[in-house]
């Protein structure tokens, strides 16, 4: 049965675009990677993947096995007693209830299917909802205590077709699909069209585990000076307002692109123009944005337990 | 035949959502309008339309007459001799040639038939391929000098409908799709996804009129300093690998919601607390991005004269 050797499914959703859900989704991803646990992010964005680009995998292409697509590898397991999962012949499986010092992130997007990043795919709902059908029946996940399903922009066929496929899973493992995890940043113009995301969780019986708040606030790197460029507050007063949890506020960090694009910190915690040739999981740690990202982890282990 | 009293018509892209579609596209109809042409804007994002909320009429609603679905006034149009269209008792058309001080706007957009700002649409893509043909035939728009159509992110149901339409028009009047003005930020993930639509375009048949770097450096407006928020100079790097023109950058200036929210601008260009009840065409021409878009609006103009 498809998904069945994954025990969370959480949906990451935003009503608009360019609000962060890609990023979020990978930050997510690696703070639970670093509390143990297992993860495999899904991108069901066809027209516009990011995953592979945050990766740093975009030559990474998917694989085919006898039991369906073989996710990319971003890194694998390391065992409490420091060994890691690809030297114990698993694919980042967890070996027989052995303590984990840092899970297994795998990926799958349609970006690892495309002849090239510049790819244009100009395709109409009902190609997409077959991609989609794949996506879910179709991929040999290892074991997974989650699975992050990063989504387009809006409430349209992505979303309807992905929901179609987990709610008739779910009807075989109830408790599957814990959720969605809402994205927005604080201005008016995006925590009204969340509204819609919020509307579309409660017609579609999607639990908000919470929303997250992206881009709140930018510290000038010269005087220290915080300013809300894109307003303060609108997603924690959106949250209270539609009864939902409110997980935190993420600052905007002018590091995020240098960590994606592989390059060191320093101490102030700036990208610098060298190259850290560490995995993006142990890099990240330095990252200003970690602390932030691991406490969103921890709150959503507790939603399951 | 529809769209036949329009002279010029232009679509707003950007592959990646939250870059500043919709403010650019506001921005341009503001500034073609200073410059006394007649604008109507068609915003064809059915899942997350941001026109109504930017231009403050959230609550208008579209009405339906003889001709069609009647497009929601914005602002009549101001001939030199300085009487209002609404007093000529046109619907902002220009009147025997007389000389134009500011053109009138028009909108339309699914925003304006939902029944409340937060109602989500969740609809497939064959629904959205018949509400944009009807966009398309079913819309009694006054003369217009351009039509502007704000899109939403990617390449999918949305932009393969509404050029198929426009392409059918354009065999009975050639020239009048006058192309795409393609929105990017600056940093490598937002470039990356704007060349797939660059690719989307070339496959498509539609010239590329300019790409405009949305999102460019941000002054703190406690010591000056401009930080490159989301990097710097992608988008033209961009334009000149891809042959097509660059229009120009635009810094991130956080007055633009208080512009939008009806806020008065102080003498340096911040908005303040107190109303401003002016028309959002006259409120914006004391915006600091009202200079850079008289020059886009401008450059507009010369490539169709």
């Amino acid at each position: 049965m498809p998904l069945s050797n994954i025990s969370h499914i959480l949906l990451i959703l935003s009503g608009k675009g360019g609000v962060g859900k890609s990023s979020t989704t990978l930050q997510l991803a690696l703070s639970l990677n670093i509390l143990g646990q297992n993860v495999g992010i899904l991108d069901i964005d066809l027209t516009g993947p990011s995953i592979p680009r945050l990766l740093g995998l975009e030559d990474k292409k998917i694989t085919q096995a006898k039991g369906g697509w073989v996710p990319v590898e971003v890194h694998p397991l390391i065992s409490a007693s420091g060994s890691s999962g690809d030297e114990e012949g698993g694919r980042g499986q967890k070996s027989g209830g052995q303590a984990v010092a840092r899970g297994a992130l795998h990926a799958i997007s349609l970006g690892f299917l495309l002849p090239s990043r510049s790819s244009a795919v100009i395709w109409r709902g009902p190609k997409k909802t077959a991609m989609i059908r794949q996506f879910i029946s179709d991929v040999a996940w290892p074991d997974l205590d989650y699975l992050l399903i990063d989504t387009p922009p809006g409430t349209s066929d992505e979303h309807i077709a992905v929901l179609e496929e987990l709610h008739k899973l779910s009807e075989r493992r109830p408790g599957q699909l814990s959720g969605a995890v809402v994205v927005t940043t604080p201005q008016a113009i995006s925590t009204s069209d969340v509204r819609k995301e919020l509307n579309f969780c409660v017609k579609t019986g999607v639990e908000v585990v919470g929303v997250i708040e992206n881009m709140a606030g930018y510290m000038c790197p010269c005087c220290g000076e915080v300013s809300n460029i894109f307003s303060k507050g609108g997603g924690e007063e959106m949250a209270r307002e539609n009864e939902v949890p409110f997980m935190g506020s993420v600052p905007i960090d002018t590091g995020f692109g240098g960590l994606v694009d592989g390059f060191k910190f320093d101490e102030k915690g700036e990208a610098t123009d060298e190259k850290d040739p560490r995995l993006l999981v142990d890099r990240y740690k330095d990252c200003r944005l970690c602390r932030i990202f691991a406490d969103f982890a921890r709150k959503v282990i507790d939603v399951q337990s």
